[in-house]
């Protein structure tokens, strides 16, 4: 078994309604059954008239590229001066919704193909029918990522195989299973394919010939497949915007017990953690015993009977009005250590029979 | 041009103190001058003896692997469930810290290569030893990514030629310079070993010829010019763990002005931001004049004379302790939401001559 990754030269500059299936099939008369085509989005994008005029240069350049950019995403993901990492229409995370200024005139940009998996079925399908060939069709762009530098190409779209080989279920020579292991072999494709693309000038599309045997499978899911729902990402939003959106928490933190048991060391670790910012002479008490805190709550009307814990809240002496500000203030920041501990908490007065100003219920 | 990803088969199990340069070039007599090689990290993590043992299963076995994986690890990026995403000691961010159950005893687990690099570098060097050949070498594993599903194959080191080909300073036929094309071709080139590798069983080398012409170049970075320092990242922290982090920050806020003019629009966003959550009938009013400003700073001993704005807090009357409180838990969200919009503030008391019962310095 060996695998080729073969160039296509002389397709030449696309442009809007050419048909890809004639270039390419006529580039590669050599085509055979199984080969993998892996096509770089760009001339799909300019074959398909995915273009838009803007200034060739000027702060109108950018006024019109941040309107494109707008819409072809559906949110921001993160962003740091000019660069914005955002979620495409089609649900690709990548720099500036794939839209590229090179290989094209100055006064145009590119945008990604409407549809990849449809555009890799519709040349597949011409392939079949103008070159009598039955093969699989990547289509590829270029991507960063995080924690790597440089860049790699994935798959934006794939036509005639299953974007993701499994291998759940198989079990190692040792006896393991193996749970781990559902490899995208349309970006391995897509990147081994980049290895010749990168080293020719103006070579935009590479077969891989050994991979598949026909006859080929259709399938109906794409690289949509590759998609991962930004709910069960744990990268789902960038850094300094997520360290936003917790401060934002904190600003409009909700008022209400948990109503169920805290953690109490949870709770310590909160009290440790704002020690050293609150007013010197607060004391923050944690009231873990039930028949104490039954008797302590039985003194103030409507507390919550699902509260599961109290911390009684007292301030330094004296306390004149500016005293009590600066002490709401500092039970405020005790709430938020809670709430990034995951511990809710609802403000209420304080008990009878206490120093305490004010105590917060768990 | 063409390129060719062959297979190395005949390996069989590696063993510690196994000499892989003599496995490999004993399996491959065929190796060229310029072939890249291909090598799974778990081969040259056995070879060298990066195997710990544990418990075959049960609560120890965890609890073992938790202590392989602290030692492994210099942060956790990430983690939700059992999953962590660590930053291992070589600066790789990868779920587990590369640390691999399968294809071994169940009573060993194997860690990555102590120093990758150094791995492909003696490689290559034993191969040129034994074999007479000038062959790169890539020690590749297998990773996750955020927001695409599945798993693909990316360098952990390498000899013989750069991590990164840099096409920056090109130009395009258009006349566009190519600003943005920094490739990690060695990822590239781990992805396509896989695709060889992947479809056959117990298959740890793959050969990619005609990539690299011989002499190759030395290269001193290795593969950690792959690594991207935390500090340039935009997804140094998981999004959970992000928020945690800006829950926190909110409870430890700094209690100074900023020292420069605040943005008037940011600062009543963050009263807007507030306006459902504080007790109604409470009043923030913004001061951006300088002469109303300085008027109502000069009844105020020790207002700092670099605060640029200020932001009058008014409690609902009828005004007691329980009331006051309650206010000044209002008021540090404000001074929470104020931060969110990067506007750093200062608890003060009010001016005279004013209703306020406290007051931002901004």
């Amino acid at each position: 078994m060996r695998l080729e990754i073969l160039p296509v030269p002389g397709i030449g500059h696309v442009t809007e309604g050419d048909d890809l299936a004639a270039l390419i099939g006529g580039a590669a008369p050599w085509l055979r059954d199984g080969d993998v085509l892996v096509v770089t989005s760009k001339i799909v994008s300019k074959a398909e008239g995915r273009l838009v005029d803007v200034p060739a240069d000027g702060p109108d350049r950018q006024a019109a590229r941040d309107e494109v950019l707008a819409a072809e995403s559906v949110r921001v993901v993160a962003a740091r001066g000019t660069t914005q990492i955002v979620q495409t229409r089609h649900g690709f995370v990548m720099a500036a919704a794939g839209i590229d200024a090179s290989n094209v005139d100055k006064t145009r940009l590119v945008l990604l193909p409407e549809d990849p998996d449809a555009s890799a079925r519709a040349l597949r399908a011409g392939l079949r029918e103008r070159n009598g060939v039955d093969v699989a069709v990547v289509i590829s762009d270029t991507m960063g990522r995080p924690w790597r530098n440089g860049l790699t190409d994935v798959a934006l779209g794939v036509a005639g195989m299953d974007a993701i080989r499994d291998h759940r279920g198989e079990v190692d020579p040792y006896g393991n299973e193996l749970v781990l292991t559902q490899m995208a072999v349309v970006d391995e494709l897509a990147a081994a394919g980049e290895l010749i693309k990168g080293k020719c000038d103006q070579l935009p599309v590479a077969v891989v010939r050994g991979y598949l045997s026909a006859p080929l499978t259709e399938n109906t899911d794409g690289a949509r497949a590759l998609i991962r729902d930004a709910s069960m990402d744990l990268f789902s939003l960038g850094t300094a915007e997520a360290k936003a959106a917790g401060l934002l928490a904190a600003a409009t933190l909700p008022d209400q017990p948990g109503g169920v048991a805290a953690d109490r060391a949870a709770v310590d670790r909160a009290i440790a953690i704002v020690a050293d910012v609150v007013a010197p002479g607060t004391v923050f008490t944690q009231v873990t015993d039930a028949d104490v805190r039954s008797g302590l709550v039985a003194t103030v009307p409507g507390w919550p009977t699902h509260a599961t814990g109290l911390v009684l809240c007292s301030p330094p002496t004296p306390v004149g009005p500016v005293q009590l500000v600066r002490f709401g203030t500092d039970v405020q920041r005790l709430r938020t250590a809670l709430a990034a501990e995951g511990v809710p908490t609802q403000l209420l007065p304080p008990p009878g029979g206490t120093t305490a100003a004010a105590t917060l219920a768990l």
